[in-house]
């Protein structure tokens, strides 16, 4: 039943589910039509009602609406579905009183009802893929009201209620609510780092054991905490073990096909050796990647330890900029290079399922993201500072670059003079935890909306300039000019309008926002007892994040179609390791940087011994996963409540099943007599026995003899009782005595 | 439908499927004919027939057989039990046609009647527990005709098929199958180490780096190609996910009683949080242990040393002996009381589930073995070889105690002279591999088969002179001697004799012999590169071990009580905590003692370095988790066969029931018609069209408005195509050019 929200959202919507574009603008005109007749004739076979307006100069929109019986049997179909590979507990009801729960189960089941295959009941509409490459964009339309009024609750509470996050997931659907969850879960849990944290460094400055501790074992928690809460969750929303539903790529490339022994029917395969063969192709991606941007990372910062602490020349103010514009330049040039090769490289592993192919890309996505955000500040922790003095005199060669322009007086200080500095690596931690969140959150939100707005006020300008231009030009072609005037009707005006601004947006996807929060929960595993106060940045910049996120959904992206997942996925793995590349890296840090009394003259930790440091890191590691391993044992023995209340539902209706069969039987029972009855007349008991006895000893079977000895277990009973009373009787006995 | 070999087996055994001891010692007589009258009475309720005869002095024997309709009906209820539980794919057919497949499932079926409580239909016969403390075994009967077969056939061959793995688990159950097929991969891995370290003796020696490397990838592979085998069989046995139907513990103490929210029922509970509280006991057990067994080798240790390296006087010969047979006297005694601790706190813990029970002393049971099995060498390697020097003059406290014994000139060697033996470490390892094992053998098979022949030997003789003593002396009680001399039919003497030896039986446990082997595995990963033949000495001891341990049960337990598993259980993550701390261990001992080079003056190592040494083991350690980490990716991408076997047929029932469902749609669907259909007639849609919009215009509800505008996806098209051809043409103007 759809709730009031919803049908007003509908309404406003003037209850169309989908907008198809479809872009005519590289075909023939006939082909276009030809087409978009096949288009619109198999989504009416699909059970979809259409309607077409214009779209821009290139593109129609086809407006899809389900029908509603042919939609609850698409619900009823798809729970089916469910039912059969364990993610429903109960056997959907009949498809006539069926209608779907919710708003995203609604979107969904439509989205199936037009991308499946025509044989399992969809439409068979593939956007942007083979015959249908013309369809460019299938979306549902934002509720904007909805998405307004929540925006405006939420800049005015601190946390989200589960029942905020249940909203989010009714409307966009698990894969979002997922993401949502897991922030507001993050948000949650940093309060106490935060208010920790700020303690410590109040007290203790940085590199505080007992910081680094308590920071270590909150990460662990942390993580255990998402895993159980992932698996409440999918209860919650009924998608636990969605993941075995799982859907083909289109892209997949079979080698060959072959009849399955088991369905005998014929299916593509790849076979899963040559897979890994390509698959091997991951250790020089990942190789290259380190060492390209290794290379990039650490010359960059030669050259700005050079400028900022060698270099005395002309200039310096305005050189001292030249790493970090080098940096800010080709790290990201050389990461989009690099991404291109994973994706390709993606492709060419040829998954089979989606669900493969996203989780290989996500652990090359990361292996990228790994050396950008971490590497800068493992190379100031673990090369300059500790290494510097053995280092910098190569830094020479810089110094041959700078000779020509300068003289050489004024080009060095003296090499003996250069002093390490000391506060270079929290300097960058700052960074990388304050100053880099700010400008990602400008990037990714603020300029991304101006950029949009500029682009339609633009593409205004531009059509209305046109649009006089052909005015005044072609006065004589008038069925021209309505097309980019738009003729539409003056009620539906402001609808459309709004339709294509949306259809412009790109897609989303969560994978970029969960890729963000992994990559910062890593700084606080990583690093963050450099600086104490990491948590309580992320703290207050996640409370922006959550509300921006929402936003640039909303306004920056096409509405996402709704998808059903159980768990955050790859990410949660890196999450994990995360924390475990934390026991390392903080271990060390404590170790190489805790009590200035290991400084140096020059600035340098003086006292720092190899075994030590070594010894350090190894029972900071194994302690780690000691500790690991009973928190996650601890927590799989405290059950999160909806999985309690999913396991009762199954006992319940396993108890009912067997509750019935015991029936059926017993029922059945009475009609019968049985073979071991206490029937046998009790006046011939004796008679019979022995006439039994005497039967069996003729016949030919021993087995049968020897069980015909005593009829039914009264007469068993009573033998017992001889034996028992022949025997001297110790119990009573020694009760006795 | 009995295979012809189950049939002639339970004609050898009279049909007869279980065995019951009645014990009526330790009771008043007519206390004990009640209770036996309603055990009788209990099975016989629940569908079985029985037989009684006479067993010792104070028991009877309950011969048990289940009625066919009975049985066949509880096969069902099992089979819907576990089809519900999702172990089965398929629905079970009606139990009219419904037989057990195999032996173990019969036996596994019966036992399920004999002692599930009355409600599920069981009769609820608890042995050794509550009201049923009079029953003190329960037993189906051994097939000794195909045992003996089974035996002659396997030692005549070197490897067990996969049909005699099949036949163990059809006559012993799943767990017994699931503990020889681990025995049989184990030895059928055990050929390559076995073949390599061979080489690698001959060529290099010990503590060669390729064997390590080499030993190490094995170790990984083998514990993860385990685990798919794991996931295999338990397909082709049809057990998958039945630890997911977990039985309660019948010695649970609720702390309270409280009402289900979800199911509405009754159940006892006790708070997980109240466990955890308990659990932490483990903590001082684990230290305790530790330090107990720890102390007690160590200090035999010292002595050992001391006697055989320092020592000088009088009895050397006879005193070297002291250590050994304190060890051998010592670590067993304190082993044994530790394991009582272990049995106590794990009772103390309270487990609800049988399963939860196992795992948790498992895991105590481990850390024991862990300690007295591997400390002594470790000991040795880690403390001894490095740091003698620094310990033996410690060792003094001895001379301290010889002293009153010996002169002073004799007592000991100079300590200056002492020199570390560098064979040690070798030998050790050698004791623990070869000399254990064959050791071990012998106390677990050939010993108890002794003892318990002269035991029934002891008691006939014994007997014989009761009988004898009560013929002569008490002559007047004529129903007494019979008693003592059983007065058995001639046929079923034999028989009977046969149970009576069987009913004094052990009861078999797989747990100890899988522990063994664990134990076993573990020297080959943490020392095997000491001395590479460990493998080969495996090998061979794993070819007796496979039948000596199938001789064990047939001979010397009672027939064990068909259980279902998918898995090897807790020990599984032993072995692969094992082959981890191997990774460890090994590359210490490598880079500690490869090379003679490295020896000092007095057999010491000298040139050992703590940082390289803890920079060996880092990086030791964690290529073993990368390359785990690849191995495992790479195991999980390979579907073994029954697997795929079983997703096909899962997949087959799926399809066949949303075919049906897609079907009955379809049908449905012929019969009406539909909104969005063709049908709108042409002649006049252009009439009925400008009527619609005209309507609509008027209509209240804009969506309605929007949705009427365009009747049926013919005059979309239509729109759409007119839409189309208004445009200029890119497509074509661009093909064109």
């Amino acid at each position: 039943m759809a709730t009031a929200s919803e049908a007003n959202a509908l309404g406003y919507n003037l209850k169309v589910d989908y907008v198809i574009r479809y872009s005519f603008g590289d075909v023939d005109q006939s082909q276009a039509t030809t087409q978009l007749e096949k288009l619109l004739r198999s989504l009416a076979e699909a059970g979809l009602q259409c309607e077409i307006r214009q779209g821009d100069e290139s593109s129609l929109l086809v407006f899809v609406r389900a029908t509603k019986k042919r939609l609850n049997r698409a619900v009823y179909r798809s729970r089916v579905r469910d039912w059969l590979y364990g993610i429903r507990n109960a056997e959907p009801e009949p498809a006539s009183s069926i209608t779907p729960q919710t708003e995203a189960e609604r979107l969904r089941v439509i989205s199936q009802m037009i991308t499946l295959p025509t044989e399992e009941g969809g439409a068979g509409i593939t956007p942007k893929l083979g015959e249908w490459k013309n369809v460019t964009a299938l979306f549902p339309l934002h509720d904007e009201e909805t998405n307004k009024k929540w925006l405006h609750e939420w800049s005015q509470k601190t946390f989200l209620s589960d029942d905020d996050l249940d909203q989010i997931r009714n409307k966009f659907g698990e894969s979002v609510g997922f993401y949502f969850s897991f922030l507001q879960s993050y948000f949650r849990f940093l309060i106490f780092p935060a208010v920790f944290g700020f303690s410590c460094w109040f007290l203790f400055g940085g590199y505080s054991i007992i910081y680094t501790v308590v920071n270590s074992l909150w990460c662990i928690v942390f993580v255990e905490y998402w895993k159980r809460k992932e698996v409440d969750l999918s209860c919650r929303w009924q998608t636990k073990g969605v993941s075995a539903v799982q859907t083909k790529r289109r892209e997949f490339k079979p080698e060959k096909e072959i009849r399955d022994e088991g369905t005998g029917e014929m299916r593509g395969v790849f076979p899963a050796t040559k897979r890994m063969q390509r698959q091997l192709l991951q250790i020089p991606f990942a190789l290259f990647s380190a060492i390209g941007l290794g290379v990039i990372i650490a010359t960059c910062f030669a050259i700005e330890i050079f400028i900022a602490e060698l270099y005395s020349g002309p200039l310096k103010t305005y050189l001292i900029f030249i790493p970090t514009i080098l940096v800010s330049a080709l790290v990201p040039t050389m990461s989009a290079v690099l991404m291109s090769i994973a994706t390709k490289l993606n492709d060419y592993e040829n998954y089979e399922t989606s669900d493969a192919y996203d989780f290989a890309l996500t652990q090359k996505v990361f292996i990228i993201n790994f050396i950008t955000s971490y590497l800068p500040i493992l190379l100031t922790a673990f090369v300059y500072v500790p290494f510097a003095s053995l280092i910098v005199p190569y830094l020479d060669i810089f110094r041959l670059t700078v000779r020509p322009f300068v003289s050489k007086e004024h080009a060095t200080a003296n090499c003996s003079t250069f002093q390490i500095d000391p506060h270079r690596l929290r300097k960058q931690v700052i960074y990388f935890t304050v100053t880099a969140q700010i400008v990602g959150f400008a990037m990714e939100t603020i300029v991304p909306y101006l950029k949009q707005h500029a682009l339609r006020e633009y593409k205004a300008y531009n059509k209305k300039r046109n649009g006089k231009l052909e005015k005044n030009g072609d006065k004589d072609s008038p069925e021209r000019s309505p097309v980019v005037t738009y003729d539409d009707p003056d009620e539906e005006k402001e609808f459309l309008k709004r339709v294509r601004n949306e259809v412009e947006l790109p897609e989303y996807g969560v994978t970029e926002d969960l890729r963000e929060m992994c990559i910062q929960f890593g700084y606080l595993a990583l690093f963050s007892p450099t600086w104490p106060l990491v948590p309580l940045s992320f703290f207050i910049n996640n409370w922006i994040e959550l509300r921006s996120d929402f936003f640039k959904i909303c306004k920056e992206f096409q509405r996402p179609t709704p998808l059903r997942c159980d768990t955050i996925g790859p990410w949660l793995d890196t999450l994990g390791f995360l924390s475990w590349v934390g026991s390392i890296t903080s271990a060390a840090l404590v170790y190489m940087f805790n009590g200035d009394a290991r400084t140096g003259p020059n600035g340098e930790p003086t006292d720092i011994r190899g075994w030590a440091l070594l010894l350090v890191i190894f029972f900071s590691e194994h302690l780690y996963l000691i500790v690991r391993y009973a928190v996650q044992t601890a927590m799989t023995r405290l059950e999160p409540p909806n999985v309690r209340k999913e396991r009762a539902e199954r006992y319940l209706m396993r108890k009912r099943y067997l509750e019935s069969t015991i029936q059926a039987e017993a029922n059945e029972e009475l009609d019968k007599d049985d073979l071991v009855s206490e029937v046998p007349p009790e006046l011939t008991r004796s008679a019979l026995e022995e006439d039994a006895r005497h039967n069996s000893e003729h016949s030919a079977d021993p087995a049968e003899r020897f069980w015909m000895r005593q009829r039914g277990w009264t007469e068993s009973a009573k033998v017992g009782a001889g034996i028992i009373q022949a025997q001297p009787s110790t119990g009573t006995a020694k009760k006795q005595q």
